[in-house]
C-alpha cells in the first residue's frame, strides 16, 4: 500500500492524500460504506462505483460465521467473491465480538465467544483474526484488539490496553499476503494518558497505519474530539490513520480536522433503509405524510439515480409499501451523499479553506 | 394502440405481432412482469430496461388502497409516477377483489369488500374501475369482471358470466383517455357453453383486445388448455389475446400453441424472492447446500449481470444471510430468462419450427 500526503492544510491538521492498494488509488479523507457479509446492504458492486465508492469495509465476524473465510478463500478471496474491483478494509472482529456476541470471555490468548447466529462458542485471538483475514484477502486489514465498553473504569481500560499491545505484536509476526497492509489499533477508552501509552506502543511496532478504536460508543462528541485531537499527536504524519466507526457528517469533519484519514460507518446506509435521507438542508424522514403528494426529488441539487428519477411521493410510496426498490434507493441518495461530502471537503482542503467549509457546513445543520 | 400480426405459423394457432402504444412498441408473443404496487419487486426501471422489458404489469386494487389513484393522477399518472417509460397495463381490480381481499359482496353493481391493508370498506364497480384506470393512465386498461372461484358450480359461473357481461357494457360507455386502449374479459369457468357465450357477447361488444379470465386459479394443465383453445375459436384474430395471471413456461407455450399473445404471472419475480432459479436445466434451488462453494453461474449461457458477475456460491450467501442485495439479483436473472424465452419463442413462429421448439423445450423440462 503506498500512502502520499497532497496537501496538508496550513491552519489545523486537516489534509488530503492518496492511497494505492492492489486494487487501485482513492483519495482521502475517505468514507468507507459497510459491507458487513460481503454486501453493502441493497446494493450491487456497480451501485458502488456509481457513487464514487473507493474502498469498503467488510467485517471480519461475520464472515468467519458465515459463509466462512476458508470458503472465500477457496473462491478466490473476498473481492472475487462478492465481484468488487475497488477495495476492500476488513476489520479484526474484535469490535463485533465485544457488541454482537453473548457470553464473551477475554483471556491472554484472545476471546471465547458465542456466535449471534446460533449459539455455537467460538474463538479468536490475534492469530485466528489474522488467519481470517488473510483468507479474506482484503487490501487493508486490522490487528486484532481488545474493545472497552462505554463507560468503563480505568483498570478495565488499562488492561484492555496492554491485551491489545499484546496482541497486536503478535499480529505483526503472523503471516499475511504481500499486498495487505496491516494497520495497528489504537485503544485506552477516554483516558487520556491511556491513550498516550497505547498510541506509543503501537507506534512504536511500525504498522502500515494507524487506527483510533473504542471510539463512538456512547461518549459525547466533544469528548471524543479531544480524544481523538490528544491521540492523533502520538500517530506519525507519514501513515493513514483511521477513526473507526464514525460517524456522522459533523464527526467526520471534526475528525478530518485532527488530521484522520478514514472514516467508516453504517449511518448512511442503515438510515437509507429506515426513511432518513441526507440532504443539504437537513434530514429528511420520507415516512411523514407531508411527502405523500411531494413531486420533487429528495434534494433538487442531487445528481444520484434516485434523486434524477423519483419524487419524494413515489419514494415514500415505496417505503410505506414495504417495496424492496425503497432501500436501494435510498441507499443510492445516502451513500450518494456522503460521498460527495468527502469529495467536497478534500476540496475545501486542496483550496486551505476546509475551516471556513466546516464552520458553514456546521452553521447550516443547525438551523 | 395498434395491434399488427407479422407471422402467423403455418400449422397451429401460434403467430408473432406488434404493438405500438403512446409508450412504445413490444413484439409478441410477450411476457409482463408484475409491478403490483407500482414497483417490479425488487428492481429499477432501468433494470427492467435491460431486460427487455416492453411491458409491465400494474394492480389497480392496490393503487387504489395506497396510495390512491388521485394521487398518482396529480403527479401525473402511473408511468412518471413509477418512472417508467415502456408500456403498462393495469388490471381492473376484479381478481384481487376475489382473491386478497376479505368479506366480499357481490351485486349488480359491483363488488364491496374489505381491504386486506387495514379492513376498510371499498366498493368497485365498472365505473369505478374505469375511473381507476383512467387517473393511473396505463396503456391498456381492462373491463370490470367477476372472476368466479376454482371449484365453482355451472350457475354460479352463468351468474358470473351474465355480470361481466352486463359490467363490460357499461366499461366501454365509460370516459377513457385517447391513447388507452380497453380490453375486454371472457370469463365461463370451465364450462364450454359459458366460456362460447361469455366470449360471443364480449367480442360483439367491440374491444381492443380480449382477455382470457378465471384461469389459473386451480383447475389442471389440460383442462386450462382446453379452454383456452376452444375460447379463443371465438376470438377475432385481428385483435390481441391475452391469457390473464398465466404463467409457467410450459403454460405460456401452451397459450401461445392457441394464439395468446400477452401474458402476465409474478412466477418469475416470486420465484427469484423465495430462491428458485430458471435454467435451461430446470429449476435451481440457491439455498442447496450443494451450491455452498460453488463458483458457477447460475446459468453458463446467460448473459445477465447477475450471472455476468456472481458465482452460486455468492449468491447462496447473500440468500441464506437475507441479504437484500439478494432478491434483486435472483429477479434480474429470472425476468432475463423469461424475456430470453418469450425471445425464442418469436423466433420459432418467425421461421415456422414453433413446434418443435415447444417439443424439444418440454422434453428438455421432463429430464
Amino acid at each position: 500500500m503506498e500512502f502520499k500526503v497532497t496537501h496538508q492544510c496550513l491552519s489545523g491538521g486537516a489534509r488530503r492524500a492518496e492511497i494505492t492498494t492492489a486494487h487501485g488509488r482513492f483519495e482521502t479523507p475517505v468514507f468507507m460504506p459497510v459491507g458487513t457479509q460481503g454486501s453493502v446492504k441493497a446494493l450491487s458492486p456497480e451501485d458502488l462505483e456509481q457513487a464514487g465508492v473507493g474502498i469498503l469495509l467488510a467485517n471480519t465476524y461475520h464472515l468467519y460465521l458465515r459463509p466462512g473465510h476458508g470458503l472465500i478463500e477457496r473462491l478466490g478471496g473476498l473481492h472475487r467473491f462478492m465481484s468488487w474491483k475497488g477495495g476492500i478494509l476488513t476489520d479484526s472482529g474484535g469490535y463485533q465480538v465485544y457488541s454482537l456476541s453473548k457470553l464473551r470471555k477475554i483471556s491472554e490468548e484472545g476471546v471465547t465467544f458465542q456466535s449471534h447466529l446460533d449459539g455455537s462458542t467460538h474463538f479468536i485471538g490475534p492469530r485466528e483474526a489474522m488467519e481470517i483475514q488473510k483468507a479474506l484477502g482484503a487490501d487493508v486489514i486490522m490487528a486484532f484488539d481488545e474493545c472497552a465498553p462505554y463507560p468503563a473504569d480505568y483498570d478495565y481500560v488499562r488492561n484492555s490496553v496492554r491485551l491489545t499491545s499484546q496482541w497486536a505484536k503478535i499480529c505483526l509476526k503472523c503471516a499475511r499476503s504481500d499486498s495487505q497492509a496491516l494497520f495497528g489499533i489504537v485503544q485506552g477508552g477516554v483516558y487520556s494518558d491511556l491513550r498516550e501509552r497505547s498510541a506509543r506502543e503501537i507506534v512504536s511496532m511500525g504498522f502500515d497505519g494507524y487506527a483510533l478504536g473504542g471510539l463512538s460508543v456512547g461518549e459525547d462528541r466533544a469528548t471524543r474530539q479531544q480524544v481523538v485531537q490528544e491521540t492523533v499527536r502520538f500517530l506519525p504524519a507519514e501513515k493513514p490513520r483511521y477513526l473507526m466507526g464514525v460517524g456522522k457528517p459533523e464527526d467526520i469533519l471534526d475528525g478530518v480536522t485532527a488530521g484522520i484519514d478514514l472514516f467508516d460507518c453504517v449511518l448512511p446506509t442503515r438510515n437509507a433503509r429506515n426513511g432518513a435521507l441526507f440532504t443539504k438542508h437537513g434530514p429528511l424522514a420520507i415516512k411523514n405524510a407531508c411527502y405523500a403528494d411531494d413531486d420533487r426529488p429528495v434534494d433538487e441539487s442531487c445528481s444520484c439515480y434516485t434523486c434524477a428519477h423519483f419524487s419524494r411521493a413515489y419514494l415514500r410510496h415505496l417505503f410505506m409499501a414495504k417495496e424492496l426498490l425503497a432501500y436501494r434507493l435510498n441507499t443510492i441518495h445516502n451513500l450518494h451523499y456522503y460521498m460527495g461530502f468527502m469529495a467536497h471537503i478534500r476540496q475545501a482542503i486542496q483550496e486551505d479553506r476546509f475551516t471556513d467549509f466546516r464552520q458553514a457546513f456546521l452553521e447550516q445543520s443547525e438551523t
